[in-house]
């Protein structure tokens, strides 16, 4: 299939993610819209895009649009997604896939009722690292599965209007970062039914950290952490009965990993893939669910970002960090 | 003061300790005992100490002793000190004090009834760059305090006969090395108020790993993990409400830190003194306590050794953490 996408947005992501999307053979962008009329054409000529608009609505009159990808602030993607949905076209949002799980049940209504594909993207999940993760642990290399240590941080450059920073656009560690490792815990573990959080206050009144410990059915834990005040090692382990899998840092990135059995030091390392950012096994994923008319992934369902979303805002609400939207 | 010192043990602990003792102007190693003579005659040559003895009943009996450094297994612990304190030998021991808090209470009611001197090894506490840590948040300089986050992993070769991995010798990560991690965020923030906290069971039965949550009075948090299994960060970082305190792997050796304030760049590093292994500043510490006639140390007096033993008894309670001592 031809992927002729759109985006909501230019930021940093934006770039990224079109720059892996120039790797997909047939694939390519056909429209960029973001407020700035210049910005939009800056990443338009960028990345051979043949239109720039400052307006979302006129976006979605472009024709022959594929999909369209969302990387505007966070406090925009319901609205923006809501908006592609009931134009039929199909969705690749940037995760948070909204603020709060009010936001994300009103997204996944709208896919239903168009029948349109929507799809958070959370790219680590498309990795081809972590299939081999899954894959230990279904063959039960590391045994029963017990708990999950993993962590994000880094030193951001303090700017209040930043998107990291202001809580008018949902600035914040925990939504930007700390998403990470809260979905590789679910992602392993399925459903908390016990949560403690705490958040540290930053001076704009986002979260500047986030200290996480979710409890499983069957007693399993995950040590989870995210903070924009310090770059720490970022990095994601995994312990079972039999062993351990140690995500290399930044382990969001999956650049390599190694398995490590109990009473021996056999370790198993999985290189990254240098031909693209990372962004390109998400924007495949799309590409195949859309050419096989599904609504969902089964990567990245509908339900489990409904889970992500509601253990988020079970995370906030023991932490204490509240958006006006919520 | 001429500190003329015996030993217990001669793992490699007493090795690195012994080192250190060489570098202190006066002092010396008069003695050592361990079960093997032929250890313990290696180790006295090693270090000159004139007496290799492979009792430490005999060991009590040399003459002109002004100390005894206890670093047999952890389980020894309480029994040898009672011994030197019963003999009015003051006592150095390797951290933990004991196994648990009857035991540690017993050997401080000992030091009290025999007025002399017992403290705990944690070295740590003794080196130059904590000092420089208690002296910024005692100024203001990160703020009130809100967090600590600490870890100490690394791949331990598996033995199970070995200190770190049977239970008779009191193995496992938590007693070992998770008393780190502990140990900084009850300096820090005093008594906690609620624990969680679990453990992975290893082959051996005692604990790989300990993942913990300790919530302090005013909403502290210390999220804190110990493993035996994997080479992990360990760094400690001490969030404040202005700023941060980094201390860089590995934390616990105080190789360097830095100080991150809110909005600024600013930074400092203060490196490790190259002239010892770090554990000379515990010895000294020793040396003027004696010289000063106490019976305990004020920067590790006996009742935060009772603090830390107490938490890491909760800790164990917790995550289901049991020896047979108990």
């Amino acid at each position: 299939m031809l992927l002729t996408g759109a985006l909501f947005g230019c930021g940093r992501i934006a770039h990224k993610f079109a720059d892996d999307i120039q790797t997909i053979p047939g694939a390519g962008i056909s429209a960029v819209a973001t407020r700035s009329l210049q910005k939009a054409r800056f990443f338009a000529k960028a990345y051979n895009a043949p239109k720039a608009l400052d307006s979302y609505e006129a976006l979605l009159g472009v024709k022959g649009l594929d999909a369209i990808y969302i990387a505007t602030p966070h406090v925009l993607h319901a609205e923006n997604a809501i908006m592609c949905l009931n134009t039929k076209i199909p969705v690749l949002c940037e995760k948070p896939l909204a603020m709060n799980s009010r936001e994300v049940s009103q997204m996944i209504a709208s896919a239903e009722a168009n029948n349109t594909f929507l799809m958070e993207a959370l790219w680590t999940r498309f990795m081809p690292p972590i299939n081999k993760v899954l894959k230990l642990i279904a063959a039960g290399e590391i045994g029963e599965l017990i708990s999950v240590n993993a962590d994000f941080g880094f030193a951001a450059n303090f700017n209040p209007e930043g998107l990291l920073f202001d809580p008018a656009l949902g600035g914040g560690s925990l939504l930007d970062i700390g998403i990470y490792p809260v979905f590789l815990a679910l992602l392993l573990f399925g459903k908390p039914e016990h949560i403690e959080a705490s958040a540290i206050p930053g001076s704009t009144n986002v979260d500047s950290s986030c200290d996480m410990r979710l409890k499983f059915p069957g007693d399993k834990i995950a040590l989870l952490h995210s903070t924009i005040l310090s770059d720490t090692k970022t990095e994601a382990f995994i312990f079972g009965s039999k062993g351990h899998i140690h995500i290399h840092s930044r382990w969001h990135e999956m650049t390599s990993l190694s398995l490590h059995l109990n009473e021996t030091d056999e370790v198993w390392h999985f290189d990254k893939d240098e031909s693209c950012r990372g962004y390109r096994f998400e924007a495949e994923e799309v590409m195949t669910c859309i050419e096989n008319g599904k609504i969902g992934s089964d990567a990245m369902p509908h339900d489990f970002s409904t889970l992500l979303i509601e253990t988020l805002d079970r995370i906030r609400h023991k932490a204490g960090i509240i958006y006006s939207v919520d």
